[in-house]
């Protein structure tokens, strides 16, 4: 049996007259693995340990009425408060902000006593996840465990099942020796040495040899560190080919086609988070449009934004940056006929497809991304042998660099020259990186990742 | 001979009467080789290459009246917009922000089309200085080029003057390589170019292991790295000496002594500046209030904080933010006869020794610093057998960390919690840490610091 621990599951429940109701969750993880567990993928069977989101879930949990097709699913329903605390204060407040290296450090991190609170409370969270792998595992199953909300429980599954064979996933990348030390010794030790405890994978081998120096750093030269392995992610065909195929896809481009005309689209397509570097993007079309006048209604930017973590103050006030950068630009170049700047904040895949389908440039210059899955859905779903402008920051250069334009996150001026190179390269040439990047983008499905981990796991 | 290369150097000229001046630099450099070089320490004779600074200083220049006791100085009249743009722009807000760590970086830095105006001021005034330097040098000379105002002469000079033996010396700390690909690639490529072409040297071992990563990052891992070496620097003990002898200093520590009376003393001497970590120093000298009531109107915090940069956005916003701290802590905490914070913004020795003589504990807290001088000066001038509070992010821990009690830069609960550990620390056991730190801080001087530099040069 393979045994699959998340935050996040690939299902959400909802009340309905008789009982629950599984409905798919949202999440790069849930919606990746999901469909391949349940197809028996994985084996002959597959249980799934995830946390219990919503009231509802938590409900459902009580109720015993937790199924889902082709899945044993087990939802936490861990204590509210912790859980909090664990997932605001720790996971997305300091881990995501250290492993992608966005701390303004002059002023944050704090560490102090609530910090240590929110900590304790981590821990709990990770041990919960621990013991109910270690409950349900039998001897000499596989246990993958994912990403950063659940960093503690490698050491912790082992330390309570030796017999299990177990590797933990990154989805984000990981920092260096110093910024590994920005953690409280004790936090960064108990960290590097859970993971270290099992082979822990990356997106990217730059991941990977962070991590490595990280754990030498915090754990010393003769600590025994396992191997970590690189196994990146990749999109699902058939979802791809299903969704190209939806009535709302189609009417998505028809919109789009009526917003834009005959301009080009330049696209990008992100939750707002500091890490995807959405303003210095802005900054770059609107130094191109200073600089190329002949640019100027003669192509248009979907912003494809949506709003994530709005509980916290960092992503509050980022959101607030991105929409007056929108304003400011669109206020300043706009005309009667035409908004240098569309900002659209559905979350929905149809119409994100639609956009994929018929854009020009694909932008995606983040400061720092464990792989970036659009870089890959995009080219995958285009039908314009649209050029991908790519930050070598972004786990997927290593598979996608040689066909994209490369596009350095903090120099505003070579990243207007690139969206320029994009939008006035040859059809050839452009067709020609399009056909190499489908072959590179669509080298490898989720199954090929999830292969991937299962033979690592130790 | 020995040529000396540094943005500033050891006089700056004043304009009197019958001619010009010279007048005793500001800043580490200049200080700790100064007396050296003039007392012909370096061999027989010294020359030293800086940057005019002052209107004063280019009057001299242009005046041919540019001499100083000992030594051969040459200071280069310099275009002044170029100087202006390489130092603020380039070498204050880029590179030191980069080799600390400090840039929030989800918003700086943004290089455009200004900052590439900026880089080639920086090339240029880096190539003014090569050029004077393989003017001045005679064959087979040794080159010390300080800093990282000047990271791009060690390769023009090697270029131009092969026959010199060079080395570069950082005062900073460095970064690693997750850090260095913030800078475009081509002026990282130039740095690291043009320091691996001599040997490099850093006051401790871990700048020493990032630079040789980030150059390895970005040069291949087939260049020609020439090997890195550490060398710290020590206080002068004769300026020690008299300074501690001074009417000035005793007035000093009158006057402190009247201000305090018989509380305990914190104290911090530091330039105003985000790597520096002073907002966070007194949030845990707040938290140590809080948490230790018996400590409300026993002890004082000192702070010595002379503004620097102030022409600098980042050095000003930081500035304000560390006075209104300061503000708010008298406010809410202070009472009639007790002022907790005492800002002391003089930037004198004399008053600075004074300090340093009556301390309990000197708080050393650093983001990162590539040594603190501080961190020694003051253990040799104490005599109250003070505690010192250290980061092991400052290069001094390397020599100074175990007698010290560690103060991590993020952790506000335990700084707080080693602020009172300092003082309440048995008297015993503060005479014990406090010999071992003189004999450790005391165990290098300038003289130490500049052979090594001058046995390393090749």
């Amino acid at each position: 049996m393979t045994v699959i621990i998340s935050n996040r599951g690939p299902y959400q429940f909802k009340k309905s007259n008789n009982g629950f109701i599984a409905q798919g969750g949202a999440g790069g993880i849930a919606s990746s693995l999901g469909p391949l567990l349940t197809s028996g993928a994985a084996g002959d069977s597959a249980t799934w340990i995830a946390a219990a989101l919503t009231p509802d879930d938590r409900a459902a949990t009580r109720a015993g009425q937790v199924k889902a097709p082709g899945i044993e699913l087990d939802l936490l329903d861990l204590d509210e408060r912790e859980y909090l605390l664990a997932y605001n204060l720790i996971s997305n407040s300091t881990l995501w902000f250290i492993y992608h290296g966005i701390f303004d450090l002059a002023r944050r991190p704090r560490f102090d006593h609530r910090f240590r609170e929110a900590w304790a409370a981590y821990e709990n969270i990770n041990q919960a996840f621990a013991n109910a792998a270690a409950e349900k595992a039998n001897p000499g199953d596989v246990v993958l465990i994912q990403d950063y909300q659940l960093n503690l429980v490698p050491a912790m599954l082992r330390s309570a099942r030796p017999d299990l064979r177990i590797a933990h996933f990154s989805h984000t990348p990981f920092c260096g020796p110093n910024s590994i030390r920005i953690l409280p010794p004790d936090i960064a030790r108990a960290i590097c040495g859970s993971m270290a405890s099992v082979p822990s994978g990356f997106h990217s081998a730059r991941w990977a040899q962070s991590y490595e120096a990280s754990a030498r750093e915090m754990l010393g030269s003769n600590a025994n560190i396992t191997d970590s392995f690189v196994a990146s992610l990749g999109p699902d065909h058939d979802l791809l080919a299903t969704t190209a195929q939806l009535p709302e896809t189609a009417v998505g481009r028809a919109d789009l086609k009526e917003q834009i005309g005959d301009r080009a689209m330049i696209l990008r397509v992100d939750r707002i988070d500091p890490s995807k570097n959405i303003l210095r993007g802005f900054s770059a079309y609107q130094r191109l449009l200073e600089t190329h006048p002949e640019w100027r209604n003669r192509v248009v930017f979907v912003a494809r934004l949506n709003a994530s973590r709005q509980t916290l103050p960092e992503y509050i006030g980022y959101r607030n940056e991105v929409e007056q950068a929108i304003s400011q630009l669109n206020d300043e170049w706009g005309t009667n006929d035409w908004s240098p700047i569309i900002l659209d904040e559905r979350d929905d895949f149809p119409t994100t497809a639609a956009a994929f389908a018929d854009y020009d440039v694909l932008l995606v210059n983040p400061i720092k991304d464990g792989l970036n899955l659009v870089a890959k859905e995009g080219p995958l779903l285009n039908q314009r042998d649209g050029v991908l402008c790519l930050s070598p920051e972004a786990g997927a250069w290593d598979e996608l660099g040689v066909d994209a334009l490369s596009v350095h996150p903090y120099d505003i001026e070579q990243v207007a020259d690139s969206l320029n190179q994009a939008l006035t390269m040859e059809p050839k040439e452009r067709a020609k990186r399009a056909a190499s990047l489908r072959t590179r983008a669509g080298a490898r499905q989720p199954i090929d990742w999830l292969k991937d981990q299962l033979a690592a796991a130790k």
